[in-house]
């Protein structure tokens, strides 16, 4: 199988290892190099508390030239105050050391536990260790990939090939979960690495539009994290020649993005903590598509919705309930809800169904809930995953 | 022990019986009676999707007069067209039959599962039965309060006395929870009686303001049903002189409203679906008050802060995490954090602090987390309750 890993891409060399942030002695520390110096655009957290390694890696997102990456699983360096920032410093300034660049050169995410400060110390050793053991190989990349992971229950990784002027492209990417996630503007931890020759304003463009339209769709929690930090690199080595306008080899990269991201947030979804099923909420006929975003973010963020998803259970009234709460106007009279392609209620009517239908269809692994708001022609859709005991579970003991 | 219950107060006959609505054989009907006739006020969902019942309610609390209130669990004739329009139309008329007053002098409620048209033949014989076996008795208070619980474990009632120029007046009510419990005007099924004499207007106002202090200061997972209601009714027997403005008298009948409601709130909280603790989350230092109840509600509705109570875990950081998301601003320099009375994070630094005397705090039937934003004085507070495995359950299996 091909290297799906974020080294598949030319130009990129990585570690993942173990350095003893994590009490379970799993992976916890990674760096990704780019010797010839990547082009890089990076997306964050809006939430107004945030770690001091999106503090720094938001500035250093501003050179033109990143020679590396250095990311933490197992604290999330948030709410450390004044040493939390020295750390952050500190860890792009050794990881510039090791990599013969300077610190506003290296970019920084970190994730985990909120309000401890780093264990420095073994982070100091992790990163001596990882400068020195960088490689291009797929094993390298899967490494990394569970080097950011926290209660994700397996490495997320993705990779897309396309051709530009005939030359090969390659575009892959690694996420983290699983859960606080619903965010807003950015998500989780995500890298993303390519070999496309671009302008850093494409690239900047690119992303963007990226995770709003896939990780972005996702919500386990509705919880936006502190520490929503996703960065994509450019080694610029595929051998195209250099795209600086939004033509038809942006357009292909920027769809083969799309769907790497897509594939990432399905990925995510898929391992949700405690969850058994995803589904996909689609809204139509809303005024405006912000309205139908706002509805079908309501309906993936509603306790009730994800415990009946989580039950097998067509509880359509929950999602009428969901959409009349939010801010997105609708029309009583024609609203409309469809489970799949089996309508429940049209117009505001209930529609006599077989119910052992509807709950096959919620009891799959996926299925797509679909609302007519009844008000115009502008639609969104949103990515949710059942709620479940295990959620309850994980989140009630993971601090101690 | 006093009478606690709606029938409390002078001049309100009741009863609740059980007429086959909920398959269980529980008790899932009531009436109550002011042969004087009955002052009401009310408050209602702001859902945009809304129950039959609120439909036809919200029109009758015009009246000058109300002689009756019929109320249903099981089933909330919500999402059920012009069949449950009817419905509602038809519980009030034969309600005022049996009552000898006018349809539009009866008020309504129904509680239970959306989407599903209400059983008229279970219902008529309920109401046949419940008109001509009311009683004044603590015993028929009582089962009303149970004959409106739908997955509450036990009825709710609580009643206050005072003196207006040298009468007793007393207040009492029933109330309703345990899930859905999110609103945003009023809350859930609330039914509040008194003999105090006062105007309508009056009436209106200590309705609005108390259920704006208490039952719409809790939150138990952030859901606004869109059956809420909440109604006032005084029989003015009390014999006080009409208070007809806002007066001393006002003033001290609002306090034992608002006392009573909270006592109401509280209960709610306590008995909420599977929750085995709650807290209050109390917001100072905000910019306006508006903001401080955003931040506070933030709070008391993060499902991550909620499993943490859940495990008795002081993970303080998904506090912070949760004010940082809302939109409330935020001084990040100034931010501080207390548990109960323990300070876990002062101006934007985390405290070194005893994480077993932490533990214990967070792990109390109730316990207290102050924030103070560092931007003004403004201030506000809000209920929350613990998610639990046990609230996955109970909504998992709902419906079927």
């Amino acid at each position: 199988m091909a290297n799906q890993s974020i080294t598949a891409p030319k130009g990129f060399q990585v570690k993942g290892l173990s350095c003893g942030i994590k009490q379970s002695g799993n992976l916890d520390l990674g760096v990704i190099y780019c010797a010839t110096g990547a082009k890089a655009a990076a997306v964050f957290t809006t939430n107004q508390v945030v770690s001091s390694a999106v503090d720094v890696c938001r500035e250093h997102t501003k050179s033109a030239k990143i020679y590396g990456v250095v990311a933490n699983s197992g604290n999330a360096n948030t709410c450390t105050g004044k040493q939390g920032f020295k750390d952050a410093v500190s860890m792009c300034r050794m990881t510039a050391q090791g990599l013969a660049c300077e610190p506003a050169q290296v970019l920084l995410a970190s994730t985990g536990i909120i309000g401890h400060v780093l264990p420095m110390k073994a982070i100091t050793s992790g990163i001596q260790q990882a400068v020195v053991g960088l490689s291009y190989t797929a094993k390298a990349g899967l490494d990394f990939a569970k080097a950011i992971m926290t209660t994700d229950t397996k490495p997320k990784q993705a990779s897309r090939r396309i051709k530009i002027a005939g030359k090969d492209v390659t575009l892959a990417g690694t996420v983290k979960g699983a859960g606080m996630i619903g965010p807003n503007m950015a998500t989780t931890l995500c890298f993303l690495t390519t070999d496309m020759a671009m302008s850093k304003s494409l690239l900047n463009k690119a992303i963007k539009q990226a995770i709003g339209n896939s990780l972005n769709k996702l919500t386990v929690d509705g919880h936006q994290s502190t520490n929503d930090t996703a960065i994509l690199l450019t080694s610029g080595l595929a051998g195209n020649p250099n795209v600086t306008r939004q033509d038809a080899h942006f357009a292909k990269f920027t769809k083969a993005l799309n769907d790497l991201c897509d594939d990432l947030a399905r990925q995510m979804a898929l391992d949700a903590e405690g969850a058994t099923r995803m589904f996909k909420v689609v809204i139509t006929g809303a005024a405006t598509q912000v309205e139908a975003a706002i509805a079908a973010r309501a309906v993936a963020d509603y306790d009730l919705v994800k415990c009946a998803v989580n039950g097998g259970d067509p509880n359509w009234g929950r999602i009428i309930c969901a959409v009349g709460s939010s801010k997105a106007r609708l029309n009583p009279d024609k609203l409309t809800c469809k489970l799949d392609r089996l309508t429940v209620f049209r117009h505001g009517q209930p529609v006599k169904c077989d119910v052992k239908q509807a709950s096959q269809i919620v009891s799959k692994s996926e299925h797509t809930i679909t609302v007519n708001l009844g008000m115009g022609k502008a639609t969104d859709f949103c990515y949710g995953v059942d709620l479940t005991r295990d959620y309850v579970t994980i989140n009630a003991d993971y601090h101690t």
